[in-house]
């Protein structure tokens, strides 16, 4: 038991409390800063399905600690039973005190687990945790499955499916309810792109059916769907999302917001002046719908990170998080995805009035060249002011990038005509050609069409 | 002979006039529009160093006709000997008379020939002219020679080394004048990178030292230096840039910069309303230093042509070209190499008083991911505004869009603290982590410094 003390107490180790503590370093280097985590080793979070078969083991998907303790900043690996907002004090369940000045909750989330389900707790009801040792073991389980059954067919089930897919000999189901595998993310045209990536791949896909219940003596056996259908499987992984940490937050008194999630303002401050809250843990305002947004994604953690790290002591980023934008990308099969802001469903749905632009080409020129890729990108823009607001793109690997080209257009507030006069550079090995390349091509689509 | 008439005369069938020609039609349907050009068939400019080696055959690099075709322009094969601006005709060598109501030059530029260099008309001296014909002769002819030195160590110069050295067999040399291979594009850092993978492939490279000339009995057997050394050649390549075409205008009465090339305003107009001019051969000004821009690239080109085409009856998009950022980027070897504005020596050159930063990251994570490259940015801003100014990046096959998203980031006079606090989108298999993506590190870095 000892007593300790710190200008700077950071609970939670993945990306938002890392980037918090690194860039509370950067702007104060005088200040003494620590991170406390339950974990002795953190996971790359969005790296976790890549775990199950294109890298060795959960060990090679590590956030290494050398640049944090390089910047001076101490990890404690302990755990946080109680936090005293007034008196500035936080309670490991080591028993030690330590004392901040500034407490940052970065508490992260957790598997969400369908109370309403039945038959979840047989064995091999799996979820994709983000636990090395649970990795580590659901990944020696799995390798010795044939039938696997994803329920849930969002990005990491999506990705878990993909994955598994590449041992070869298992027959891999997602069960998904909404009507399309990654439909929160994606308009239609992109959902049934990756849908028939993953089919081409042997995955089977059922859609726009729920769960009822999973069965089997023990261990699992079969899973009803709610059309009385039923699916053997040896596994089952629940991907249903994730819900917030915010027990200790909660009850140390620190404001919810309606989503249940930890309350923020604009500079990542909670009702209390002295205590932060970044990550997963925080309700966040969608950028476009203005609306609260259920996003999570260690992207936009570590934006908010930077905001709150940089305000700790001095609000000196004015220039703030004016709400979340969700940026997104993967690959299923050879092809990649990305998403920024609101979809056309999405943006029908709560009224926008909006006109859209598409364009398809080829991300070499000329087409002939190996490795060429094609690629479409669809912009979603307000049909009065032209103002872009939502971008989807299909394609090879640049992808990744393109989308956080067009996500950044959409955070500048940048018009469809803005876009078709901006200048740009390509490249016969890197990107599609100037005379079609598909961002500016959709805009002169989306302009045509006002 | 014949008379023909149309609203809009585009003079020459590169990516400028194709694109000032595709965008008149999209915001003037019923005006009618001819493209005149000398080519059967056009070459993509950009692909053209991959014919060499890469592609099969430069008629695996043509533009196709069929989308021009399909937006109803029509396309007239024949050269111009002469334009009345007044009375408003073209005389074609074929002895046809066009009428029209606005002309666009668009008639590109060629390879600089240097009449100071003795030796020049030696045979197996090669200039990369965008001539199907020409480059088709060329590869027959260098797939036999043993000894290549290149003249000239810019983009072209440095892809066409990285394309012959894929023989395997050859010996190929590159002799630039200045002290590094893109120098002009880039800063010292990055070009050194460049030469190692130049080197690494076996190419050998003399820099800091120009040519004296070139010598042989009717061929070319050698080439002197100006330090006095003599390098063995069967045939020497001339990348020495290219100067616009601007006979036709000038000898039309079209105004011509100070650097020789058609002047031009923000609209893409030359002095005459109705007259315009875009691409190669028009003169630019540079984005962020105000003067004269030596530029020459298909994608600067086509973002005048959509400026022009869009213009040429009404000038509707009103938010126009304020001046030529140069955005760059090009492979050697495995390696992905992108710039977009100011060079910090080309900054610190012209007085600027700036501030860098720099981030290192690998563009998978985590990096044992397989694919993995390092990757660099670096940036370069006004030390007052934090505006960003230049920016440069080397990586793997991302650096071409990266580069896209930090010259939009220019254009859009982002500062640092702008793009620290942007939101981005990553994943594991497209980009780098969340936590070290490199623009937003660079920013920080940037920042620190202040």
């Amino acid at each position: 038991m000892a007593n300790r003390e710190f200008d700077v107490l950071v609970i939670g180790g993945g990306p938002a409390g890392i980037i918090t503590a690194v860039t509370s370093k950067t702007y104060y280097p005088e200040k003494s800063v620590a991170i406390l985590r339950r974990e002795k080793k953190v996971l790359v979070p969005c790296g976790i399905p890549y775990v199950l078969y294109t890298l060795d083991s959960p060990e090679k998907n590590i956030i290494p600690d050398d640049p944090i303790l390089k910047k001076g900043i101490e990890i404690i690996v302990d755990s946080v039973k109680k936090v005293d907002i007034k008196e500035k004090v936080a309670f490991t369940e080591s028993g030690d005190k330590i004392k901040f000045e500034k407490v940052v909750f970065a508490t992260g989330s957790t598997p969400t687990e369908p109370s309403w389900l039945e038959g979840r707790d047989l064995e091999n009801v799996f979820y994709i945790k983000k636990n090395i040792d649970y990795l580590r073991d659901l990944k020696s389980k799995l390798s010795n499955f044939k039938n696997i059954v994803i329920v849930g067919g969002g990005f990491i089930g999506a990705e878990v499916a993909d994955e598994l897919r590449k041992y070869g000999e298992k027959k891999i189901t997602i069960v998904e309810k909404l009507p399309h595998i990654l439909y929160l993310a994606f308009d239609e045209e992109c959902c049934i792109k990756a849908e028939e990536e993953l089919k081409k791949g042997g995955v089977d896909l059922i859609t726009g059916v729920g769960v009822k219940k999973i069965e089997g003596k023990g261990k699992v056996e079969k899973i009803i769907l709610e059309n009385g259908k039923s699916i053997d499987a040896d596994a089952v992984i629940l991907s249903l999302g994730y819900k917030p940490n915010v027990k200790l937050a909660a009850e140390a008194g620190i404001r919810l917001g309606a989503s249940g999630a930890i309350w923020v303002d604009e500079y990542l401050r909670t009702d209390y002046d002295h205590v932060f809250a970044v990550g997963d843990c925080v309700e966040r305002k969608d950028f476009i719908t203005r609306r609260i947004s259920k996003i999570m994604l260690a992207s936009t953690a570590t934006s908010e990170a930077r905001i709150a790290g940089a305000n700790l002591f001095k609000l000196q980023v004015v220039k703030t998080f004016t709400g979340t934008i969700g940026i997104f990308s993967t690959k299923i099969g050879n092809n990649a995805f990305g998403s920024a802001g609101i979809t056309e469903a999405m943006a029908r749905e709560l009224g926008f009035d909006i006109v859209i632009g598409e364009a398809e080409s080829i991300d070499r020129h000329p087409g002939s060249l190996p490795g060429a890729h094609k690629q479409r990108v669809k912009l979603i823009a307000s049909k009065k002011s032209e103002i872009i607001m939502g971008a989807q793109v299909f394609g090879g690997d640049s992808v990744g990038e393109i989308i956080n080209l067009l996500g950044f257009a959409i955070q500048q507030k940048t018009t469809a005509g803005g876009l078709l006069i901006s200048q740009i550079g390509t490249h016969p090995l890197l990107t599609s050609a100037p005379t079609t390349y598909p961002i500016i091509k959709a805009a002169e689509s989306l302009i045509s069409k006002i």
